[in-house]
């Protein structure tokens, strides 16, 4: 036999079997209805539309498409998407944006250009699975810092910062999700905001702001993109995959061009480039100005959704104290957090049993610690699963 | 100003422009005659039978090609890819394959998966340049060895080993591209695979398996593939984007589960999973017996193609001392070894004056010294341009 483990790098040694994805098989499971994954809604996806666009581009016979691209992605696409961006207060270069294969790709890069093993990236806590995965990969540290419904908790955070640098440790990044925050549904206020940028600006670090679900606001006005009131100190995520569909595997980076021109290098190593094709298809969908309009639709849909969550939320659950859940303004999640002295590991099995499915909030710890809280996903299921899946989880937990 | 070179990992600080991505530009100025690129021929992709398939698809309703899916991709694709490589003597479990973004990703996933910094990786001599690119982005120390008509010399490759091992360096891996190796169209012979394998066995090495031309062979018989020569230590990496399109970036590796296992969980965090849709089209391509006609095809142009450039090297190249070419029974590239005071480097300029580019062999040098060699490919440009763009190179050589 085989000794594998002795072939693998430092990094690799760390990399486990994400909980999300062996959760995430239930979601498959008949008869369960889950509030597991981040899927979005299926019934929205414009399939007539980008059925129409791919014809078009195929009747007019160029092969471009099916070819090699460039690294730094389609010109039309990143043409539409710097305008596209001006709409929503930024204003920028051609040159300080990339096309990534998702913004996980996006994360990926964070990691391999700025993360050496042990550096450190302050995070929220709790904090997207997925930058987990990633910058667990490039063995970095991550601190989490506490949030409240105003999000990050800027106070505590450049405490630690300062604590972090007497001990030698100074962090390169701080990661957030400022928009209806995965996994918690909290957006960071405008207060907040300043502050995240004073920090960075006073400590000297950089900002990775990842919004893939900034567009898909409820109500309220949106607050100002953190890239928007720094444009030196700050890289952004975006993706398609909230806004459009996920299947392409689409989003894109903005930020400093040097930061820009080092990301496009790590992505060319990556993988060269993203598929031209599904570039070509969405540039085009942005063409014809579809995208504001389907936007619209999902904003629509998901907001009723969310309200009947929320409305089951508050029918269903029993009076427990510590038993609570957030409102969020938009984007696809809430989180739930049980009574101190439950334990939302535990009781996914009792959860699975009686069908229905979350994520346990531990995964987006990023000490793995955590274990009295879930997030509940509100994107994917219909109407009627979310009445019965709120109604099925409040019994399994009234049963606890 | 803010200085960025601060926020960089180690990894990234070698990060540097390659130089094909910066060559590769000139490939697109009026005029100029390309054998730089290691593009296909764009007149060969299906475009019809990829339109009728995506309008089937679509036709079908289903909207979990739009979804986010798999880390280790599409299952009718997998399943598919599992026939198709024991059509080619590998006889593997479903398990063993993953379907990766472009085997670039691949190449990628073996930087993050098994190349700790200074970790010593065993390589040709030239190699492909991706290869170089992925491993650098893991401060990896590659070793090159030379080759011959046969490939890269495994006398030589044992002596280096054992060297290594002396010094307390031992290799972890032996990256190949067996099969009419990009750059220099050399396939590795029986008895140097059969020493390969002897030779990982022997050191406890793995063999990482670079097949992206494995399936165009023009005349002979294929010799095996490493991976069916011992499926414990090799993993092997192929594309679709020559024998079908790079257009959709979609690739597979096979390997010992373990290892696919650790690469699936490190695809995961990098982008989640490659495109859905792209996987549909290509399953249901392989599904209607498609792929082998495609093939054939591009056998057929690729194969006349090589036929010209070879008759035309030999009818305008001046008589040097020195000068040759070498003759690929497959693939895309042949390399050209200019005298050994000539530089192609140095020559680059004239020859884009001329209108004529190719990618200089100083990028395919693992040491990026070798100066007088370059790769020429003759699957992009047309029969045409192949008889004026030989003509053309032959000026500026004898011009020097």
């Amino acid at each position: 036999m085989i000794d594998y483990e002795q072939f693998y790098s430092a990094n690799a040694k760390g990399m486990k079997e994400s909980e999300l994805k062996e959760l995430l098989k239930f979601t498959n499971k008949p008869g369960i209805i889950s509030f597991a994954g981040g899927y979005p809604a299926p019934d929205l996806f414009p399939v007539a539309e980008i059925t129409e666009i791919i014809n078009d581009l195929m009747a007019k016979g160029g092969t471009g498409i099916f070819q090699y691209g460039a690294a730094e992605g389609y010109l039309p696409l990143r043409e539409e998407l710097v305008k596209f961006m001006k709409k929503q207060g930024v204003d920028i270069a051609l040159e300080q944006l990339v096309i990534i294969t998702s913004s996980q790709q996006g994360l990926d890069l964070v990691g391999k250009v700025f993360l050496s093993p042990g550096d450190v990236i302050m995070t929220g806590k709790p904090t997207y699975i997925g930058a987990i995965m990633a910058f667990n990969c490039y063995s970095a540290q991550m601190c989490g810092i506490e949030l409240d419904d105003d999000g990050i908790d800027t106070a505590l955070l450049e405490k630690e910062i300062k604590n972090l640098i007497a001990a030698k440790r100074k962090p390169k990044c701080i990661y957030v999700v400022p928009d209806f925050q995965n996994p918690s549904g909290i957006t960071i206020s405008l207060d907040r905001r300043k502050e995240l940028i004073r920090i960075a600006e006073e400590y000297d670090l950089l900002i990775v702001e990842d919004s893939p679900y900034r567009q898909l606001r409820f109500e309220g006005e949106p607050e100002p993109p953190l890239v928007s009131l720094n444009s030196e100190r700050v890289l952004s995520l975006y993706t398609f995959s909230k806004i459009l569909l996920p299947g392409f595997r689409l989003g894109w980076m903005i930020g400093p061009e040097p930061l820009i021109r080092k990301s496009v290098i790590a992505k060319m190593a990556g993988d060269i480039c993203a598929p031209p094709f599904n570039q070509a298809v969405v540039a085009e969908f942005l063409k014809r100005e579809l995208l504001e309009g389907q936007i619209e639709k999902i904003i629509a849909a998901y907001r009723e959704k969310r309200d009947l969550m929320l409305a089951k939320l508050a029918e269903y659950m029993p009076e427990r104290e510590g038993l609570k859940w957030t409102h969020p303004n938009g984007g696809l999640f809430l989180w739930l957090t049980l009574p101190e002295n439950m334990d939302a590991t535990e009781m996914f099995r009792d959860a699975v049993e009686k069908k229905v499915a979350y994520v346990v909030g531990q995964a987006f710890d990023p000490e793995g610690k955590k274990r009295n809280t879930m997030r509940l996903n509100f994107s994917f299921a219909s109407l009627e699963q979310i009445d019965e899946g709120v109604k099925r989880l409040a019994q399994v937990i009234k049963s606890r």
